[in-house]
């Protein structure tokens, strides 16, 4: 299956603003030996063989640079990818869906569902690979489900909570783990004006076997590994609480290199651009206190470029985990600004780099509210020229000009009621693109919202509730992870019954 | 079951400087009628019934206020209690005996060898009561073993980190979790001046079936509960994570009353005093940031007196759990003082206090070395007008007379060597005493120590690493909980073949 995979790699080919899986002449061949011995297996259904119209590799967080995980497929795919499934898969410690946070009764609901988000539930949003779901829960686990049914493959129990999504590629699955934590010596270190590290537990990443969840190589550092990895031509990134960005050999877990820029690295999974200028590929992860979005040149380790705007607060920029235009060579971060202790508010500032000199070309606020517990930014999304962000501090969906950072439109997700007080949307997951509408996870809902005015069209209530989750769409079911540690596969026709 | 140990509780007597299971005619008659019912059931070797010379509670930190878990059984006690057994459990994630910690590789053998002990190991001793030793582990786990056998009886996973001393009682298991670390914004309140809460994950007070180990009741708090709880007339106390000393009825978990003082307790397990002038109960406890040893009145909750010394740092007073004299009316608490920034090492000074009025009637200072790693104390043990205690700067053992202070003997444990390299010994958890020797768990050894002259008559070196574990004698077994993950049972007669 290793084999399988390195062939079936370069047929997938992401598009611009999203991904599809082209049926190259490769993987058509392949598909046809597949069929042929699945066939004799008697185990399969007609048509293709399962996964062969998912992705065949899953690089970076968010399943493409642009963060649009959305997977369309051939019209005579498999009736159950096109049509889509429906499925419920509760992970271990997962929380009834229609319930209330752990620990709610002493913390608060708010309080309560940040702490369940870390500490039980998926963090982060799911991947899509090869006809199965791969997630990461923060009760120290990772899973393979069947896509289809949503049937555990495997489980393996992890070191510490893991956040990221899962990446997959040469026959591997890359998880890291680790925690928010401070030892209490780093309180005081940071108090006397020192770096800390971040990660009380441990701190690992690890490549686990696709088909078994074995461990293959197994990677410790001294800081957390909550930050997703990125993969690039045969090597993982990442950066981590212990304020190095790291590079791995893929296949072995041996360092390339390990580049110190101190500070730590909260969530910010790595992303990747390759300038079609030099040649150079790039890797970018933002890091807290100093607070930089950092390109590192992906072969060598060295500091390309950092980029930083005034007025950063908190864990700011080690929060978010940047996006790219590949085609564009813009990179879009945003972090926590002008924080007001009076009144406990904040901004979140989103920003445009080019992506070859690190030049901050725009800068939009995007609007002041009660500063965030926990997470505090906003995954964003480009497509065809708008990038797409929440804002966890107002609840807002802001679509914005992505050369010159102009608010195109800006919708007030609204409110939820929870035992009859009513909560406004915390919105830090990235947004989706599918068929003309808009997907956005927050609060216990998905919600569905034009494009082209940032109305809402429709919101879906699933339960539970959604941290920095982005929905995966693979044909016609939207996949998802909560907080409250379920994965579940909802048909697109139920999650928004007017949708194309 | 439950209805048994109200039975049996009373004839339970602790003796002085110690603990011994007398033969009373209530516990006598019992026996009989359990000895016909095993004896019916065909299950249990001739003699009395298993577990009826054990402790049938255990209601404090170490067994008893004074920490000198040694429980001495009469001569006809059933061979395998009185001759010692010998066994090996390894809980789950338990790491190899023979090997390093967890991430040694890039942690290096100390701190390694501390985070295992805070993610991974039991960080204390164990509990004997009933025929069976309780431990709690780290990697979320309770578990009930047969003391005879080491067989499993129960093992239940838990909300977060295990670190006590578990407290039985009236058919329950009482098990505090919490974590060591500090979120971000508590980080940054700590540098501003404000009061910071200890614990990421979630803290939790439980009371589990004794039989069963089910969750009978569940109290989560805002902060860690560290610290290990102490029974008292129905009800439990514990200070914790988020500076408040709660006393909650054992049966329910419901609050009798909760009282805030601020700052946080780390591992500083409550002890009691019955004051016999006034009749009053005190339980005692230390709280870090500010750094004080608190008297609470056990009925009311209201602060009896609180005691300091000068030049305490870091988590100082809340790492410590206060032995308590019952007859003489004294406690002794002991924390790091006078950290030297360009040494980085510190002193650890051990003070003796009037239980009735809190006034600090001796301070000794037991000597400097480099700061220790984590927790930085070390629980001491008092008989017969000594306090035996031990100091993880410097590896020394000190014998104090409890009155003065004044320093009678002082031995340097000496060194270790692991891996070529010479490390010296870290001595955090209590000695005991046991047929005229004294036994002290600390690195990999159980050091038997001359109590006249501090002279070293032996060490056994049973593997892995003790933490701040106090050994536990029962009859002619001493059972010990590890930092690598284990719970051992080795006959005296093993531990020191030269000892009584």
């Amino acid at each position: 299956m290793v084999n399988r995979h390195a062939r079936l790699q370069p047929s997938y080919v992401p598009t611009k603003g999203g991904g599809a899986v082209r049926a190259s002449k490769t993987l058509a061949a392949v598909s046809v030996a597949l069929m042929m011995v699945t066939a004799a297996c008697g185990r399969q259904d007609a048509g293709s063989p399962p996964g062969s119209q998912f992705p065949a590799t899953w690089t970076v967080y968010g399943g493409n640079p642009e963060h649009n995980a959305v997977f369309d497929v051939p019209g005579d795919a498999q009736p159950w990818v096109r049509d889509g499934v429906s499925w419920q898969f509760r992970e271990a410690m997962g929380l009834p869906l229609d319930g209330g946070p752990q620990d709610e009764n002493v913390l608060g609901y708010l309080a309560a569902s940040v702490k369940t988000t870390q500490m039980i539930g998926n963090a982060v949003g799911v991947t899509a690979v090869d006809g199965k779901i791969f997630a990461e829960s923060d009760w120290n686990r990772a899973y393979a489900l069947d896509a289809k049914t949503g049937k555990k493959l495997w489980e393996t129990e992890l070191m510490s909570e893991a956040m990221g999504n899962p990446v997959v590629a040469d026959g591997l699955v890359f998880v890291g783990v680790g925690d928010t934590g401070f030892s209490f010596s780093n309180v005081q270190r940071y108090a006397a004006g020192g770096q800390v590290n971040r990660g009380m537990g441990y701190g690992a990443v690890s490549a686990l076997d696709e088909r078994t969840g074995k461990e293959v190589w197994h990677f410790s550092t001294v800081g957390e590994d909550m930050p997703s990895v990125v993969y690039l031509k045969g090597r993982i990134y990442f950066g981590n609480g212990d304020g190095h960005m790291y590079a791995l050999d893929a296949k072995t877990g041996k360092p390339a290199w390990v580049t110190q820029v101190g500070g730590f690295d909260s969530m910010s999974s790595a992303n990747y651009w390759h300038d079609p200028r030099t040649g150079r590929d790039l890797v970018v992860a933002g890091f807290s206190a100093p607070n930089y979005l950092y390109a590192f040149d992906a072969e060598t380790g060295k500091v390309a470029w950092k980029a930083t705007v005034p007025g950063v607060y908190n864990t700011g920029m080690g929060d978010n985990t940047p996006t790219v235009d590949s085609q564009r060579g813009l990179v879009f971060q945003d972090s926590v600004v002008d924080f007001d202790q009076a009144t406990k508010t904040s901004d979140l500032a989103l920003f445009g780099v080019d992506a070859s000199s690190g030049k901050v070309t725009w800068e939009t606020k995007l609007g002041r509210g009660p500063s965030p517990l926990a997470y505090k930014a906003a995954i964003s999304m480009v497509r065809d020229g708008v990038v797409y962000v929440g804002n966890p501090a107002t609840g807002f969906l802001t679509a914005l000009d992505e050369t010159s950072g102009r608010v195109l439109w800006r919708t007030d997700l609204g409110t939820y009621t929870w035992k009859g007080k009513e909560y406004h949307i915390q919105n830090r997951g990235g947004p989706v693109f599918y068929h003309g509408v808009l997907y956005q996870a927050a609060g216990a809902y998905v919600f569905a919202v034009d494009p082209a005015s940032g109305r809402v069209l429709s919101r879906f209530d699933a339960g539970g509730r959604y941290g920095i989750v982005n929905p995966v769409i693979v044909g016609g079911t939207m996949y998802l992870g909560n907080s409250w540690g379920w994965v579940t596969a909802t048909p697109m026709s139920k999650v928004h019954p007017g949708g194309g």
